[in-house]
């Protein structure tokens, strides 16, 4: 029997896997399809500055400890699997065009000094040194130097043969029901017929979190985002871009040698998993009216996966009410950016028993009982 | 040896073999990959009176006079082959939005009645009457009932299944050169190495017609066009739509159960096959526009193919100046719609040893010495 069992190899099953495995626990991955969900989807910011809700704090705490990670997290990955995850260092450029889009800006740029994080005002002439690719339309921006990316196809890449290194098992099954007996969670049972028994059972399949017959609710529902990648935009922009364009936001993140993403909707939908000509033309739209040379970049790959949101939108994080059980789940927006801490903190859980102080205030029961059987939409989501 | 080989298995050179073999010749059509050039990204519009260009009556002459067998040709095809083409005759409407676009739709009326041809002019009401996805803010439309559609790539699956029945066969390889004895064609030279001897070897190449070493200049240049295909659409629309939008055009083809094709630009860029960001923009910008119902549609594909171009954009059809050399290429916008006329006319020319009167026209000879040797870009070219 192994340590540990984890249900989901996407950014997040995988991290916790290879840490948990580092640490001397023997440990299985099941996946049928591994980093083909939202991990193909992500756009790899590092962002918990530029996208700090307020009413969020305990949730910006989490970011940045995450952000903080981020750098030997990534030496270390790159190191244990002998890839490259792309790690740009380059900060965040945030941009407004119309006097509502300057006021958010502003609001933001107050929340955050009083939050003592670091950021700075820039007028559009420096907004532009620093992006020349950026319209001379834009009124002003705020720079966030400590806003990072990662190529988020490179992190699940170097994860994979990471977790491989260290000794963790692939196994290429679905995940579709819990094994239960004695009031505790023994393991997994597969698609294909077979089971695999664990110690823990560490549940990290994404906005399909729910799915697991035999388990109890996880408040987890999907957030749908459809996201652009081009290609031929090496040169274009230097580091993230984020626009306020009169009220609708977009971001477009550089990565590997030539490529640009462009993201991203946010749609409560369900698990409908079209490509829509209307959100296409959005995030085109915008992109190109931040940076006009986008219309000459090729469109290599249009996609939509599901994020998985909670009742907060805070992820759940640590021991589930069924023992045996664990939650590494409801990432939504933030899962390339809290992967580190994550999977610290689920293999610090997995080999002493506690949880970290850093992840406790994001364990389920936090919804009590009444809450944790939905997860309704309308948590103050928006569209894009 | 066999009497035909075609160089290429696109719908032209398939409507070709298909027509020679039917008519007792042996026929071989060399293709390494038949249908994946220009014949994929077809609108398969049958369109000469919404495309009559002003002085171009004979291509319009050859349009028409293909339409006229597209339906026996289409219901031939489907009964050699046991597979639908899609036809459709639901007609055209062209719809315009500003003053200089109902302009432009007068004066394409006038010029269609001059012609005799039959359109009427239609107010918005009427025009949402016919297709009621159009939004209210179409001022004015001209109703075609003779211009109809296929479905391009159930053609061109059709064509091989009947070129194969009536036992034309397939070269599954690359034409690389011609082979040129006694001042005569005799066949094609093979990229594989290979060679396949022929009484007449037809050029039905499309845009890479100046490909084959050892032949005759042929003037054909590429005619880059991007097209977005759509799934969901069922019920969107009944038939063709094209649009002028503030002065660009824009078509809407509904093709299959679900399917639509929104279409296309034309630019002159060589062989660059790149989807750009600003065409896919421009085409579901416009195409948003004409039917805000496209928003919601799934994009299913986006693409980019080269058009045949040549100095005068009419065909280039029958003999070349090399003795055995026959040309079918050179149908820039018009390839589906001109499929059967060019086909008949061909195979009536290999048969006979003459061309009938209705493609006479458009011998290479019409160019003289002097403009054979180039295909110029920018006889009366505009983007999109």
């Amino acid at each position: 029997m192994t340590d540990v069992v984890v249900a989901g190899g996407g950014l997040i099953g995988l991290g916790v896997a290879w840490r948990a495995a580092r640490r001397g626990l023997s440990v299985a991955v099941v996946d049928d399809a591994p980093g083909t969900g939202a991990s193909a989807a992500a756009a790899g910011m590092l962002a918990p500055v530029t996208e700090a809700g307020y009413r969020e704090e305990a949730l910006l705490r989490l970011g940045l400890a995450s952000l903080e990670r981020w750098p030997a997290f990534a030496a270390e990955l790159e190191r244990d699997s002998g890839l490259p995850v792309g790690l740009r260092t380059a900060g965040t450029l945030v941009v407004g065009f119309d006097d509502d889009d300057m006021r958010e800006l502003e609001a933001l740029h107050d929340f955050q000094q009083q939050l003592g994080l670091s950021a700075e005002r820039l007028l559009p002439r420096a907004v532009r040194r620093r992006e020349p690719s950026l319209t001379p339309r834009v009124r002003g921006g705020l720079l966030v130097t400590g806003d990072h990316s990662v190529d988020g196809r490179a992190v699940h890449g170097a994860l994979l043969a990471a977790a491989a290194a260290a000794g963790a098992e692939l196994v290429r099954d679905r995940a579709d029901g819990l094994l239960v007996e004695d009031g505790r969670a023994t393991g997994l049972r597969l698609a294909g017929g077979g089971t695999v028994r664990a110690g823990s059972v560490v549940v990290a399949l994404g906005a399909h979190s729910g799915r697991l017959a035999g388990g109890p609710p996880v408040p987890v529902r999907p957030v749908k985002g459809q996201i652009l990648r081009m290609a031929g935009a090496a040169g274009l922009l230097d580091g993230t871009v984020r626009a306020l364009v009169r009220g609708r936001h977009v971001y477009l993140v550089p990565y590997g040698g030539n490529g640009l993403i462009v993201g991203a909707t946010t749609e409560d939908r369900g698990f409908d998993g079209t490509v829509t000509a209307g959100a296409v033309h959005d995030l085109l739209h915008d992109a190109i009216d931040v940076v006009p040379g986008v219309s000459e970049l090729e469109l290599a790959e249009t996609m939509a996966r599901w994020r998985p949101g909670t009742p907060d939108n805070a992820p759940l994080l640590g021991p589930a009410s069924l023992p045996g059980l664990v939650l590494a789940t409801g990432h939504h927006r933030n899962g390339v950016l809290l992967t580190p801490v994550t999977a610290d903190a689920i293999a610090d859980l997995l080999v002493s028993g506690s949880l970290p102080e850093v992840a406790a205030p994001f364990t389920v029961d936090r919804f009590g009982h009444a809450d944790v059987r939905s997860a309704a939409p309308g948590g103050g989501e928006q569209c894009r």
